[in-house]
């Protein structure tokens, strides 16, 4: 069972979703358990401070780095049980399919989760990894850490109760997903392309891979680089380039 | 005051995220809307079936396009009110703080949301526009609509209280975000810089532009092509670069 952890100033913000759902029955089977500390538990004045004016002025409260510090100094004892802690930035590694299935090689997966106008640069020394979700803004590291965990369970295996079904999407084999269709055949003159009705498993099989390298020609040509084409799929990816352009 | 809705089979799952923390308080004073439409809504059977087997075999199951023509239909009346709709797929295009601020400008926005395998490819001709997260695969586009509407919701104005702080941060100005700090001046050995406690607001705006520059020279210098730098920063950054390499 693979184990994540979140420290966050909003324990109860993770529950409502890993409790629905694909992740909600994931978790129901064991595939991998889920617990949230709150950060609070970490400091030492009434009013449970997490955050303070930054040095030097500006807008906004920043997250002090001391409670960081604590709890997870308390949460990562030196054991072979540490868990590989996460911190989210802009400055961080880009999260794709590939980080997600480097982090499911970890037992246990620390999420830090930051909020107000971001962390006390020292408290990212902790961190064994900082990740970025792409380069947008979120209003804390909580909604990333959801990103994160979901594309990971999904990807452990049984989650998604059948076992084949995270090997064949998009990025699986760096490429776009294929088209897809399912009933009507028709419907109001949309017709499904004839060849997957055909029954003809070797023409499915050759369309669906034609299907994956003319999208990926047309929204993402930069895949193709990695992607281990054979010659014969070079050639036909630069003749829908050329059709493109025409 | 900005309107978004989903449209999903868990028409739940939003309600948690979007009455907390900063979001729920930008949605009390009325800064933005959201309402939740469930796809089953628009499914004729008794089991209320929204997905079904793909043509030419395949694992899993795919979502149908018709419930996805039959509701976006009744929820998009030909006016001025028509809301933007915006599809998820790893074919889209990519999520940042730019498509952010462009979704902000439409006054209704409508995520619809896939599960399963993915949906009918003939659904997304309902798309005015396709938006991809990330090369990550999710289980389902929920997710993908929460993080999108919290960035968008904390670039509108009064949102985070302050209206100075969406200015101040990562890609606002085209870098990462400087290096930031807060009390303890020193904690167990690990120092602020000085110039932050020097009150010299100059020495600080400086400081605070180098480190932007530097942050993003090590960690994104594809960022730097479009910053717009002046000459100086120029070198400053292929000095910076410079040293990187020894």
């Amino acid at each position: 069972m693979m184990h994540f952890e979140a420290l966050t100033v909003f324990p109860g913000m993770f529950e409502p979703y890993l409790s629905a759902s694909i992740m909600g029955r994931a978790r129901e089977k064991g595939i991998f358990s889920f617990e949230a500390h709150d950060l609070r538990d970490w400091t030492h004045d009434r009013h449970r401070t997490v955050d303070d004016a930054p040095f030097g002025g500006g807008q906004g409260m920043l997250m002090k780095c001391v409670p960081f510090f604590e709890a997870i100094a308390e949460l990562t004892p030196r054991t072979e049980e540490r868990p590989h802690v996460v911190f989210f930035s802009p400055c961080g590694r880009r999260f794709t399919q590939e980080v997600a299935r480097e982090l499911i090689e970890h037992p246990r997966v620390l999420f830090v989760c930051g909020r107000y106008e971001g962390i006390d640069e020292r408290a990212y020394e902790l961190a064994d990894e900082t990740i970025s979700l792409g380069d947008y803004v979120l209003t804390g590291g909580e909604l990333a850490a959801l990103c994160v965990i979901d594309a990971c369970v999904r990807l452990l295996p049984g989650a998604l109760g059948d076992e084949m079904s995270a090997q064949d999407e998009s990025f699986a084999d760096g490429l776009l997903e294929y088209a897809q269709y399912t009933r009507p055949a028709n419907y109001e003159g949309r017709e499904v392309p004839e060849v997957l009705l055909s029954g003809n498993h070797a023409a499915i099989a050759a369309w669906r891979r034609e299907s994956s390298l003319e999208r990926t020609a047309r929204w993402r040509p930069d895949l193709l680089v990695d992607a281990g084409l054979s010659q014969k799929e070079r050639d036909l990816v630069a003749e829908l380039l050329r059709q493109e352009e025409d």
